[in-house]
This record gives C-alpha cells, structure tokens and sequence, in this order.
C-alpha cells in the first residue's frame, strides 16, 4: 500500500502531464503555470447513500445537476471511503491516509464530540497543505468534524479560510428539547451547533434551514475571488447527515419526502457550482469530485437515506457502509463513462499532486494511489486492495472482484439498522470473528448474499496473508477520539 | 379503469397530434400517411430485474446502449408490467388488458406449459392487429408464450411474421439430464425447446447460444424490408431467463459473471437496432420501448438478476415483482429526461393508436391509458391506479404516492425466495391476508419497508373502495392457462 515511489516523480512527470492534458509544455516553461494547472473541488455529501441519486438508481429523487456531472464525467460504482463514519472517513480524504495511522479512529468512540479534545495531528498533511506549498489558494466550506479547538482547525491545517459547523448537525443537542416538539421552522435550535467564519464562532445556534444555501454562496464567491491562480476548495455538506433541514424553496417539493428535498437541494448547489465554473470560464481548468463520507443512516428510516442494491449502511463495513456515489467532472479532459476500477477517498492527494505537478512529502506511507490515468483515459490504477476498517480493526479486505469479511457486526448496535432487510446471516450487535472468513464476489454479487468461501481455498490463504503484511505495517499511534 | 372514451377520438385527434409532432397537416392530407406515421418497437426482456443496468443503478452490469437511450430519450421510473409472471404479462402488453380479461392468468397453473391447451383467445385484440387494421407492417420475433398452438400462435393474432420459441427456454427439460453435467456449448441440449418460423419448427432443440444474436439478426432484416411502410416489431428476447446462455463473443466479457454476459449481449442488440434505424434513417419516425416482463428471478441466486432497490422479485406482488426498468426512445420527439409519472405496458396499445391515428374496437373495456403526453411532453397521463395482480386475486392496489397490499405471500413459495433480504414482515408461503391492508409511500419509501397503515385510515378506506369497484366491473371468462 505504500505509494512513496510514485509521487516522487510527480514533478518530473509534470512535462509529460501536460502533453496529455492538451497544455502545452511551453505555456507551463513561460511561467504560466498558475493558470494551467487545475484547479480541485471536492464535494463531500454527509450519510449520502450509494443508492440516492438518480444517475445511481434512485427512483424519485430527482438529480439532474448530478445526473449531468455523472454522463458529461465519470461515474464510479466502486469509490470507497476510509472508514463508514464520519471522522476517520474525513482524516482519510483529506491526508491520503488510512486514519489508524493518524489516531483518528477508535473502537471506544466512533467520531469527535463537542467534548473531545483531539483532533488531526499536525503531524499530518491535508490536502491543502500540500497544494499551498505549491500555491494552491485553499478554502474549507462545510462540515469539519478532524477537531473543533486549535490546533485541529481547517485553518491550523492548510486552509486559507473555514466557514462551517465543527462538527456533526446533530451534536449540541439541548437537554430536554425533542427536536419534533418544536415547530418546523424552529426545530433547528435544539441542537446548539456552532457557525464558524475561520476560527470563530459567527452564529449558535446554526440556522440550519439555509446551511446548504449558504455553503453554496460561500463557494460560489471564493471560486470567483480565487479564480486568477489555483485552488482548491472543500466543500463538505453538513446534510443528509440527521437533522434533516432544507430553505423554504425545497420544502415539500421532492417525490421522496423531506430526504428527497435535502439532496434535491445538494443537487442544486452542486449545479450552481458548475454553473459559476462555466460562467467564469474555468470549468475546463477544474477537476470536480463529488462523493459522500459514508453510507446511508438506516437507523432512521425515511430520514435515512438507501445504498440501493448494497447491502448494509453507515457504521458496517458491508459494501453499503464503505461504496459512495462518485462522480468526476472535468470538461475537455475527462474521459466520458462509468469506471468500475476500484478506487478510494484516499487516493485524491496524491492525484491532485500528480496534476497539479506538486511533490508529496516522502516521509510518510500513504495508503493513496494516483487515479489521474483513470480520469484521463490513459491507463490503469495501481491499486490492487481495499481495507474495510471498523474503528481500529480491519473488518474486511477486498482484493479484485473478491471481498473477505473477518469479522462482522451490526451496523449501529441495534436491531433495527436493518429495517429492510435481516440479513441471511444474523449479523450480531457484538463482533463476530469468522475463520474462514466469508467470501463474496462483489462483482457477480454486489448485494453480498452468497459466501464463497468453501469453493476457494486458495483466495483465503492469500487475503489472511494480505491482511497480515498490511497488519505489520501499521505502527501504533496516539489515540486522538479518546482524548 | 376504462379507457374507451379516450381511445375512440383517436381519429379525429390524429390531425391535432400531427401539430404538436411536428409533421405537417398537409403531408397527412396528401397521401403521404404511410411515411410520416411512426414505426413502433417493442423491446421485451425477459426476468431482467429493475436494477439489471447500469442507468438503473448496476455497478458491474455494461449497459452503454441502454443508457444511451435512457439519456437521449426517457427513462421511466415507475413503469408496470400487467402481472408478476410470464404469461399473464405478455398478455397484458399486447391487449391493453388485465389478464383476467382474457383469461390468460390463473392461481393453479401460473403460466402456459408444454402440455398446456390453451392460449391468448381469437376474441381478444392484439397491438399487431389493431395497428395491421390500419395499414401497418407487423412481425413477432422472440419468446410468444401466449399459446403454442393454433389458434393461438403470433401469425394468427395479427402478425405478419415469427421467428422464435414459442414458450420459456427451460421447458421441454430433457428427463434425468441435468443442465450442469454437460459441457458449457452442449447445456442448450438439455432443453429440447423448438424454434419456430410463423407456424413450422425449424429447429430443436434451439441452439439457445446464439438466440440473442438470431433474433437480433432477423430484427435487423426485417427492419430493412418494412422500410417503406409504417410497421411495428415485438422482439421479445428469451432471456435473462434461466438457462442462461450467450454467443461466443459475450462469454466471460462481463465483470458481472455469466448474467452480466448475457445482458451485455442484450445491450448489444439494443444497439444494433438504434444503429439500423439511424442507418436507414429512421430513427426520427420510430419510438423504441424497451422494459422487461417481470421482476428477476431471485431464486436462481447469481443467475438471476436484481431489482435493485425495490423489494421483492419474480412472481410477487412488491414492487420488485411488477416495476420494470423501462426506456423510452424516439430521436427528435420525444421530451428527455426522467419520467416519474405511473404507467404500465397496458397503456402501449391505445398510445401506439393514438400516435398512429387508429382506432381501437370500441367493443371491449381496456386497462391502458394514452401516455403519448408523457412522451411527447405536452401533458399527463390520465392513470392514477395501478392494481396488482397475482394469479386472478389482486393482491395491492397503487394511487399516486401510496400502495396497499391487501394480500402478501412469498414470491416462490420458497424461502430461498429472498435470498438478499429477509423482510421485517415475515412473508408466508401460502397468501396471508390483511385486514387493514399494508400501506407504504412507495415514492418516500420505495423499498417498502415502513408500513403506515395506522397513520392513515382515510386512505386505508379509500383504497378498499378502490379495490370493490374495480372488482365489481371483471366479468369472469373461460380461463386458459387450466386448460
């Protein structure tokens, strides 16, 4: 997993980048290169399912802008996150890293909580870091969620500028107030969450009826001060992540009730977003990745959102916990159509670094690949594996078309994570360690309902060894989510 | 339920409707009828599930034709078939009626069998005579099963031509061979199934290897040769039907194994047929509809396919059983995008009169309703219920956002029958009656997960109203599958 001598040559592959990119070596040599080198969006939806837009199969909420990233760019059906919850998935997106090596995942506390006192360790380098050492102009738009007290901030951290919650939507509750007591419009202040412009506190409780107007206005403003050199923004969506909120204009105006109105509206902003990038004449200059940070909540019903044929959701390490709708957009230079190669959140900082010609610190493992031939249209991926983790613990491998589960557990310690569906195996609220370990074809059966694992002697001897080697070279860390 | 007063204008509107397509009245009024009158196409699937490609949201699964068509055209999200199972359905898309009007479904035998006597009686009106009445080309290509003898056979209902097996591809098992002891190109011998031209066998048993690629030949030449007159083809594909098979040059193509082959073959015919339309320059003047017969089979484990996130399958009354993946195509008229609106294959017939100027036999109660609105982009369809058959019982009713199963039962009579999912609701092998009925918001909860019966009595006695007049107006008939 470790991709040190491929990010290496970035700077020295630059040249030949840029021939296939259509820049021409010249414009990079007369110093032009502020204004060709990409610019990067990422757009991270919060508890988004595999199954929630339409370009993913869902029938009735509608998601044109989406639906358009998606046939314009790419889709991917096999781009997975770090981790199926919140904070370790958003340690791993933003430094090219799985979060046990950061201390940002623990089987004791599954996320931070307005009472931690962890957070991303300097340590790391984000994303931004890296570009602004090369740069890059940064802004953190959204939810943050990697440490609400310096030195943890997006600003401690390579961002220029935050504008957002800390943390999750649903944090802050206050005592006593059932959110559903309250009328609509006022539901939103039982949860006494923060606003944050940098490293203040700009408003509590957030409004969060307009949380995704604003973010989207936040965006479209920076994309127009930053566009004369590059940059890279990270926009990530304090919604469908419960409470669910939505401004006056989406109430009530999906097919799918309050859920179907809250991505109706992320599928609106992502549209002004694209829109605003076309309008300045930057869209062809601007890698735009949208994903989510894990599965679905199922644990709330209608207000949770589907992985649609995956199984499993948020918190479990079944394919609908860990597989995000993904899409890339970069007109002009993308090439058109869905990608079913593997992929992950953690192979971003070392494409973005690929591309944008920007050296990656070559002190450290990165658990990242670079993706840019895929996006290009020019070649294959390197990576073979992807880790399933569930808190400190590898729950499952995927090598190719085949996954092991080790261990298996319940989603979210409770019975009803699974208000579709009981599995035909009963998954227990403790963790079960299976030896073998269960075995699905997730290419012939992307629902995992069929074990393999008797007819395949072979691939379990070789997945115990791949989970071994990987094992062995995960040096123990500080723990950031007990602190 | 009636449709007959939207269908007997369809002549006096013929002229109305030339406007909003764009053909000129007075190439009407000047003979030219022939050529300006739209060629129709019937693409049947047969088991393909509702998340069987990739546009319906099927990671693995290569669609490219199909979404093509679903980007260029329509793709329709809540789009019905007449009946869960076979027979019954194909009655439904070729007479604009509920089986039971016709005799064609029953609760003893659920489809027509090798030894069965019956079949789609003479009294009955097919799409292919109705549009043969009025100067139209008509062929049958694919699996009829509506009847194997005369006067049942596709020739004898208003087709010009066949060319196909006249039942499923798994009947006429050849006693004590099992599909799995003989070699891969010799399986098609277990099944001594005969393949017909108009009323002769010229094959058996059929070489069922390269029935996709024979009935998609056969499409292509008679394409060709009804070129200079309006003409309507039903090619209804043999499979994904188990036994699963596929040419040469689909073998092991597909990430998705040997189902994935065999719908990446069927892909590829879809193709084939837009290419000759655009060929011969046609596309324009010809609406394309491509849907399946009925939800996948779920028994058949990785040889069946998916319904994706709708629940349930093949012979049952969930919306996996009876929601079809459905596109809609016809280059330079058709209104793109996704269509969300209820219909069902019923409503093909009296659309195809209407778009054609011809008028159905006022004589007879119809199930279907004129959707050319939907298509064109002028207006809705005037359905608001659709009713679930299983056997001769409905077993749910459908208006708008909600449904009502008033009888449940497992779709197989197998619990092996879910093999994904077992549902919240225990679903019984022999029929479990509920009084009230189950209701779910199938547009919120499209999985049918959260029953909200209690929440609302006013629709629980709405639907049961429903259900009685609906009831009161089948008039029962001589039942052909007993015969």
């Amino acid at each position: 997993m470790k991709s040190k001598s491929l990010t290496s040559k970035s700077i020295a592959l630059a040249g030949l980048l840029s021939v296939s990119l259509g820049i021409s070596a010249s414009a990079l040599e007369s110093g032009n290169q502020e204004t060709t080198r990409p610019n990067f969006i990422i757009l991270f939806a919060d508890d988004m399912g595999y199954g929630d837009m339409s370009i993913f199969g869902h029938p009735t909420i509608n998601t044109p802008h989406l639906d358009k990233m998606g046939v314009e760019g790419q889709k991917w059906t096999s781009f997975y996150v770090a981790a199926p919850v919140c904070t370790p998935s958003r340690a791993g997106i933003l430094t090219g890293r799985l979060p046990v090596r950061s201390g940002m995942c623990s089987d004791k506390r599954r996320v931070l909580f307005p009472n931690s006192n962890g957070g991303l360790p300097q340590s790391e380098n984000t994303i931004a870091r890296v570009l602004k050492g090369n740069g890059y102009q940064t802004a953190a738009i959204g939810k943050w969620h990697l440490g609400h007290k310096s030195p943890y901030l997006p600003t401690d951290h390579g961002f220029d500028s935050y504008y957002g919650i800390p943390y999750s939507n649903d944090m802050d509750k206050v005592e006593q107030t059932d959110h559903f007591t309250l009328a609509e419009n006022e539901r939103f202040q039982a949860y006494n969450v923060p606003l944050m412009r940098d490293t203040e506190i700009i408003e509590r409780p957030t409004d969060q009826r307009t949380l995704t107007q604003r973010y989207t206005s936040e965006a479209v403003e920076k994309i127009k001060t930053m566009k004369d050199k590059p940059f890279f923004i990270y926009l990530a969506y304090s919604l469908p992540h419960i409470p669910l909120f939505r401004s006056e204009e989406f109430k009530n105006t999906s097919l799918a009730g309050i859920y179907g109105d809250v991505i109706e509206e992320i599928d609106w902003s992502v549209g002004q977003i694209m829109k605003i990038l076309q309008d300045e004449g930057l869209a062809e200059n601007t890698l735009v990745v949208f994903t989510s940070d894990n599965g679905p909540w199922h644990t709330f019903k209608t207000h949770g959102g589907s992985a649609g044929i995956l199984r499993g959701a948020k918190g479990g390490t079944f394919e609908g916990g860990m597989r995000e709708p993904t899409l890339f957009w970069w007109p002009g230079t993308i090439k058109s159509g869905v990608v079913r190669d593997m992929a992950t959140t953690m192979d971003l900082l070392p494409t973005f670094c690929r591309l944008s010609g920007t050296q990656i610190p070559d002190d450290r493992v990165y658990d990242g690949y670079d993706i840019s031939p895929l996006i290009i249209g020019t070649g294959k991926s390197k990576r073979e594996v992807v880790f399933y983790y569930r808190g400190q613990k590898v729950f499952a491998v995927r090598k190719g078309d085949y996954k092991a589960h080790f261990i298996t557990q319940n989603e979210y310690n409770s019975k009803t994570a699974h208000p579709i569906t009981k599995p035909v195996l009963e998954i227990e609220n403790s963790p079960v360690v299976h030896d073998p370990p269960l075995l699905y074809n997730v290419n012939v059966d992307p629902g995992e309902r069929f074990n393999i694992a008797a007819e395949h002697p072979e691939l379990i001897t070789e997945f115990k060894e791949i989970l071994e080697t990987h094992l062995a070279g995960i040096t123990p860390v500080e723990n950031q989510l007990e602190k």
